[in-house]
């Protein structure tokens, strides 16, 4: 048994910082590298494709709409043909860095209010979708599993990579409750652990109804934006690994 | 004899337009398409890429500072490592759209300020040549003969075109006038066209305190924001053909 | 009789123009001034407010979502504290510059998504009005009658001045047809002119369904970014003028 | 003997932080609050602004070129014309949140790069005391004693408040080493609380080449950027006070 972790990294911009992406690049095995849309300057995101780079992590291209005053954490009503420029070019400026690393973008995951929104939004879904195959029609993306986004992804024959967050609350359709919601984001250690064993092992998870619903997980996504959140991905890959699950790239 | 023309284009962003990039597709056997940090929305550059695509125009990359409000013409004292990184970033935006546009970026010309920065600004140069370097050492680049840009590139072994403006006015030592003085641009279509013509058969152009300057040339630039722009680039094209002169993408 | 001419002014950004400020300027009564966020380099304001301050047509602050690249067209899903803080930040920017010109913002316009969310968006509508009146109190808000933000405004006792745009369809229930469909743009000269006549005397115009709705209009909106629009606009006071109507600021 | 305390405060952006805008509060007594070009978006800057206005402490625009990339830390070859519109637009923007605070903007502080540039730079140095006193010509500023800046505010009837600052190196002709040098920062609490008291009782400071310095101090920046800069802070003030000099705003 087998399972891929990933983490946002390099979404701090400029100055400012945001996690600690060493310490979660010896944690993961893909990094969701941001691309300067919703976080990253270029400077900052070389420098981390090239510490991915040294230790042989994965790196995924995280696309967001053009929104760093909002994190890329609010929709936008973007056009189809926008939003597929924006992704294309996002890709591309990643692919650049990824190989003056020495590395390559090797998937694609939407990041905040796109992921979000292309889980219903089936215009936005083929504007990401065909944004993808127009790069490279031999990247996979990561995103949730029976999601608009996966269905015009599957259309245009790109690979679909099932991803569970670890600290996320689920609702009882499978979406992730909305950040702006208390009790969004879940913070005991034990728990969280908990909760990835069975996502893995069982694809199954407790939603915030109490109902317990199914879920197909290739990767798990861990968050770095804290000490406390590197010491839940530390504790998440420790519990995977101590269960006998062996944590490596998903093989999509 | 053979010559290149190249001109910028995918200059406008969101709702703004800013000269006729069909007309000057037309033209010109070398588009430097924007790069989205001095001007250029994705969706736009993703036209133009296609546009020069159906008409065979080779693309380069016109990366920039990071500077919409000033349109790449002010220069920004940015730090190698934030440069070098930008300019990777841009040339792999406008690779994927080139790409998806079933063509590719053929070479990196820089613009505006940082163009006119790098012809003796040596670490900004470098920073540059790097960048250029990093993506795919066979980029060759355009700029200006004798700059700090070209020592730059050619220790890296990055081959380098140089070129000549149509339509500007030239200082002795063989730099631009800058656009801040007045006389900086010139507009008389006559004269426009016996001074290409003497830069490309001649290799040689008068200067503005009215000395004869040598001038190396494997590019010439036309401008294209104004319906007069498009006139002259027109008759420069025409002018060039009638003298026998073949009108060619450059051959570095 | 009398009826108030408002434009959309100062909508370029750095090197970009977009419409003959100056010839709407000698035509409508106020000028709604971009502030920065969809459109407006501060020195392009600058010089907008002084050219308003010049013929004596007033200045109101043309707030937006922070949306360049999209022009302000595209609805964002702010939070009211963020919409609010942006409001407050994009009138305060304003202000300084209408001083500067010796005049001041005499009145609030909310500028594309964000005008059009409002109508029916109950928290962005609060977080709009409550940025106007924590800014000044005094300040009057144009919009469409019947809208979210016209009750926001009045609960919070802020004046309230309905508009009518003259070359914009309407629907049956009051709200402007969306630009995205096609026909939201009136185009002919004649059609435009007798529909504002209607709109002024008789408080009625046709919604594109056929049916008459009635509209209340203290200020009627017209648009300069194009040749043909100034046209519009000129035949459109005009007329107005011809039939006995005076064409001056609102008295809200 | 009295003397103020100034720092630069809302600096984050969006999601990011930067030092620990509460803690300095309640040391300082004049804040430079940022004004959205290098940092500082505006719902943050309206939290600092009640912030501040709640502690009875007096806000300054940090005004700033436009560089949020760089944290308006690089030299921007801005014109005359841009660069008084861009600082009226950002006191403009800080003083209507500041007035919704119930507070007003006291004072001006450039920032960074532009700070630094204004020292000899006459052209930009006459632009930023032209918008000033374009928007309010009773609005003093902060500046280096003996810099053009304020020779140029000086000129147009402007107050100017000559300020020095608590952990940065001086060089013998009393501007600041660059941040791009080594040692341009110390770090040393008790070297810079002995150098504060000596910049304030003696009018002294010892610059990096070993020689004394003269140097002009209504008011002393201090940082709080890290733990250890408020830390910093706090000694400093105490050691004042201790002193018997009283910690009070400039009266300028």
């Amino acid at each position: 048994m087998s399972v891929d972790l990933n983490a946002d990294l390099g979404e701090g911009f400029g100055i400012w910082d945001l996690g600690d992406d060493d310490a979660m690049l010896d944690i993961v095995t893909s990094a969701n590298v941001a691309c300067g849309f919703h976080a990253g300057d270029p400077a900052r995101l070389a420098r981390v494709c090239r510490a991915a780079a040294e230790r042989g992590v994965r790196i995924g291209a995280q696309v967001s709409y053009r929104d760093l005053a909002g994190f890329g954490r609010r929709f936008i009503d973007a056009t189809a043909e926008d939003l597929t420029g924006d992704v294309m070019y996002q890709i591309g400026a990643l692919q650049a860095l990824a190989h003056a690393a020495g590395s390559r973008v090797s998937y694609v995951k939407p990041h905040g209010a796109l992921y979000n929104s292309i889980v219903s939004h089936h215009g936005q879904a083929r504007a990401v979708a065909a944004a993808v195959h127009a790069v490279d029609p031999g990247l996979p993306v990561l995103g949730l599993s029976g999601s608009a986004f996966f269905a015009a992804a599957g259309e245009l024959g790109l690979r679909t990579v099932p991803e569970a967050f670890a600290d996320r609350a689920y609702r009882a359709d499978g979406q992730l409750v909305s950040r702006r919601e208390p009790n969004a984001v879940l913070g005991d250690v034990g728990e969280i652990v908990e909760r990835v064993v069975s996502m893995v092992t069982a694809g199954r998870v407790d939603a915030v109804d109490g109902s317990t619903i199914p879920i197909s997980v290739a990767s798990v996504c861990v968050h770095g934006d804290s000490p406390g959140a590197v010491e839940i991905a530390t504790a998440v890959r420790r519990r995977l690994t101590d269960d006998g699950i062996t944590v490596a790239p998903f093989t999509a």
